[in-house]
């Protein structure tokens, strides 16, 4: 089928439904950041296979939002079809909400699946429709109804328990924090749909979606019950019984929303992280509390236990990251090396590695000008072949029992310019200046992001960007609520939170270049002046690219800080290494003087 | 009358009126910083003199909150009445709100006077009162039934013409740059109370709050009217006929309620910066339009016939407080000086001065360990004399036609410590990180505050207030919206903003240090890679001591910006000094180096 058939039946649809128009998200019933292919429903009737887009189809057109990752990417797939392209991010072009408040009719009606909006989004929507009185329905499921053959099923692999030797509590003692925070908040009942939160809650992964170790499920808390709304052959055996265990009654996905329509008194959940069908299943007369998801506060905040194991992840992790760079040092022009290569590579190296479970997402290998593109993806069928000239940019991280992780590094291979290098070395005081601060206990996570700022925009440079995001705990790599970014302004940084620093440079048609860190935040000294200080501990271990670095450039301390964690890296991977790879390291972690 | 008697004619009126709990705040209708006396009622009450603090008084008993500036203060003052003390920011006391909320029996009554409390915090306290049906009403005017007697009466003052060639603008041109704003958010009429936003608009200036040189009124613009509620006395002759060439017309002061009950449409308001019976006063039809003040973000960013007045104004002042440092070098331990005679030589030097109208707030001269109290006050039957040892804070303004000023100079006296010589120079070291930033023209205001405190946090130190805050255009000193504090998060920094950077240490019993300069943002380089920058410029000069510097602790960067810094002074103030002045100026701004 077309894509314009495609639309022709959605059209059909909205007008037994008597809908004006149609918006067709990119989420789940989760709102997870990456989906399972059962609900890639706008890629399917769009054609366009980007992680982020909206689709939006009225009577008389279609339109697609995407974001600046994908205008080229997007215009290409939607070629030929009746859709137009909205250019998110451009000055002129107003965002969903905003078009169709401003495109459609007095009166007219918009239909979505309010399984796939969020309740923050729903209410934002219906104050932008106030003006024109235009109506909301959230109860259709076009997709249903149009993408009949060939969608794929709902995943059903099994789930399995994360042992309580890398959790360090239980799940029945997660659920009595969980209950403690409820009953400080007055809220009888809590719902959670996030899919990190659950795994987390009740210390159970699974395999529903790509990369990120989660079991499409809900949660609810009742005054005297909890449970657990899955696909009940997902938690056969051992997972049910220890889910029996910790008080957890198992119901059937689906039968969250009828059991929603049973709860009394008041419920908890989070406005940005529960679709809106939920919502609105709640009866009238339940008090709404909506407040940030409580498992999703509490697991940031990583326990002794996490924090140990994610240091030995860490620890395993940058072994194979090393490991990789002496290999491609060692072969690069001599033998044919893509950058779709790289990947295979690093996951060989990674399956060394006792406990690994996957990848944590797709690698980033990224060489010379192609590093420029921040989210940019080498595929089988077309990637750079790698030489020894330039650099190349290496994104990349692993799942483990014992966590998840997250590095970059930028790689010398040949020669490099003064740009690259005098860029490179701003990169690294970016890094530095943020990795080395010591900053009060109550401190934004959002605020120290101008640390890493400060040295780049000296010289005038910028990365349009967040500088870093929470990790997951064998979970997804992006995980809030901290992070060093606008949007985390309200969240304080708190020992136990682990984030990643990743300043960088990207220059079109030129090169990119970023370096990564993932580090833990602890307490450090309390004073009689200051209070208590937090500082941030490295988990990352892997050399940096000293033939990239120009000494000159970097202040005295920032020098020491970087002697100090090469000798570091020596110390805690060399002994990981052959004598081989051992004797290049030691190589790679000199110290440098000005 | 004592003020338990004060206190029982209130309960009577209460009773009376039916109200079980009453707020007396220490506002006025405008919401000011700074009040008229004649509304003091809660310092009348109380007896408490502090600039803030709130009294609530039930059947039962009475309670005054104030915060840490103020327990000493507030306990003495309070002796020997009923009265409790509330010490605001200590964990186990909860705030007003909270108080109220918990304390109240079920469905009691809470009666305040809503011309001295904000919309939002009407919406806030109902919102809090809504888990026990507590009712709020706020049409109580307790205070004029208690204070009958001796109550100073309304300022009368009449109004003065701020003229064009200091503000840039004519009132009909910022007046119609208001409207456009109106007409960009579709708010037809707009009402504002601030008094600061009023004076700005309509450039007036007026005596009616001491040291800031405002006119009490209101201003309420319709679709086709600009009212300005005040006493018509104050607006006589010359500012009245320059009014109604702008299309202003005068109205009594109290009529703006009864006018505001014929406005129609939709009516835009600050509810931060708007009393709450103003509101009420709005028929229920009418649709409310919550906004930031549009005159006061308007303000904020000063035109270039404002900046360059700022300039001057700061230069007449820098002289006047370079001659009182001169002076003060000069005389100390040969005359007897109290930090009281600090602030006459200081008003008296500052006449000399052409255009200069006024404090723009009472000068804080604080010896030694004094200076360790933020918001020390001397007075003239009770403060320090001023010897030849140890070191003297001085943090003061003026008003002048020209602008608002603000400063702070911490000088050697004597002999300091190493301990002084050591904060004293990471104070500067704090000034001078936020001070030299180079931001890109999207920056938070709030989010530049982690450059000052970074150098001090490096060695466990704090300050326990802002960084400094917005200063208005021959107005009040604290103007926002920007400022370096949390509270300014969302407020971008914009060329034209004019800023103080006042980072200091204060050690208790010991010493207290601040360095405070006034900083204006101005545009930077514009680059490929980064976007447009802005910067800082230096409003404030005015030498730093340098024999409480010790140059070893500063990077070579801030080695030269200090003597970069000292060298401009000299260039700028020298030629308004005496030859002797001069020649002691010149040794002050001598380079330092390592």
């Amino acid at each position: 089928m077309t894509t314009n058939e495609k639309i022709a039946l959605l059209r059909k649809a909205m007008e037994r439904e008597q809908v004006d128009a149609a918006v067709i998200p990119s989420s789940d019933p989760h709102l997870s950041e990456y989906v399972p292919d059962y609900y890639t429903a706008r890629a399917y009737l769009s054609g366009f296979t980007g992680s982020a887009g909206t689709l939006v189809v009225t009577k008389e057109g279609s339109y697609l939002w995407a974001d600046g990752r994908y205008y080229i990417q997007a215009e290409r797939q939607i070629a030929g079809s009746e859709i137009q392209l909205m250019k998110l991010g451009m000055p002129d072009v107003p965002g969903v909400t905003k078009w169709l408040s401003e495109e459609l009719g007095e009166g007219q009606t918009v239909g979505i699946d309010g399984r796939l909006f969020s309740v923050k989004f729903k209410e934002d929507l219906e104050k932008a429709f106030e003006r024109k009185k235009l109506k909301l329905s959230i109860g259709h499921d076009f997709v249903s109804q149009v993408w009949t053959e060939g969608r794929p099923a709902m995943p059903g692999e099994p789930a399995f328990l994360h042992d309580v030797k890398y959790t360090g509590l239980t799940a029945a003692e997660k659920l009595a924090k969980v209950r403690e925070k409820m009953d400080k908040e007055g809220a009888q009942c809590y719902l959670i749909s996030a899919l990190d939160s659950i795994a987390w809650l009740l210390n159970i992964r699974g395999w529903d979606i790509e990369c990120n170790p989660v079991v499409i499920s809900f949660v609810l808390l009742t005054p005297d019950k909890t449970y657990f709304f899955v696909d009940e052959k997902k938690v056969a055996g051992a997972v049910g019984e220890a889910l029996a265990k910790a008080g957890v009654t198992v119901l059937p996905y689906e039968q969250v929303y009828e059991t929603l329509g049973t709860v009394q008194g008041s419920i908890a959940f989070d406005a940005g992280r529960t679709n809106c069908a939920l919502e609105a299943a709640i009866p009238q007369g339940v008090k709404r509390m909506p407040m940030a998801d409580i498992a999703y506060t509490l697991k940031a905040e990583k326990n002794d236990t996490e924090v140990a194991c994610m240091r030995e992840a860490n620890l395993k992790d940058d072994t194979a990251v090393t490991k990789f760079l002496y290999w491609i040092d060692q072969n690069v022009g001599k033998m044919p090396i893509t950058e779709y290569d790289v990947g295979d590579k690093l996951i060989e190296l990674r399956k060394e590695q006792e406990g690994y479970l996957g990848e944590g997402f797709g690698v980033i290998a990224a060489y010379r000008a192609n590093a420029a593109m921040m989210h940019y993806s080498a595929s089988k069928d077309s990637c750079a072949e790698i030489k020894p000239e330039g650099m190349l940019l290496v994104d990349t991280g692993g799942q483990y029992y014992e966590g998840t992780t997250d590095i970059t590094r930028t790689m010398v291979l040949g020669p490099i310019t003064e740009e690259e290098k005098h860029d490179f070395t701003y990169v690294l005081k970016s890094a530095i200046g943020l990795m080395s601060a010591k900053f009060l206990s109550d401190t934004y996570s959002g605020s120290l992001d101008v640390l890493a700022r400060q040295p780049l925009w000296d010289v005038g440079l910028d990365y349009k960007c967040g500088t870093g995001h929470g990790v997951g705990f064998c979970l997804n790599v992006h995980e809030g609520p901290q992070g060093f970014y606008r949007s985390a302004m309200g969240v304080i940084m708190k020992p136990g939170m682990i984030t990643t620093v990743e300043p960088g440079v990207y220059k079109e048609d030129k090169f990119g270049i970023r370096t990564e860190n993932t580090v833990v935040c602890v307490k450090d000294e309390e004073t009689p002046y200051g209070g208590q200080f937090c500082k941030f501990e490295m988990i990352s271990f892997c050399p940096i690219d000293r033939r990239a670095i120009d000494p000159a450039l970097l202040s005295d301390k920032e020098l020491e800080f970087l002697n100090n964690y090469h000798a570091q890296v020596l110390e805690k991977i060399g002994p990981r290494l052959n004598a081989e790879e051992r004797a290049w390291l030691a190589e790679m972690c000199k110290p440098m003087v000005k």
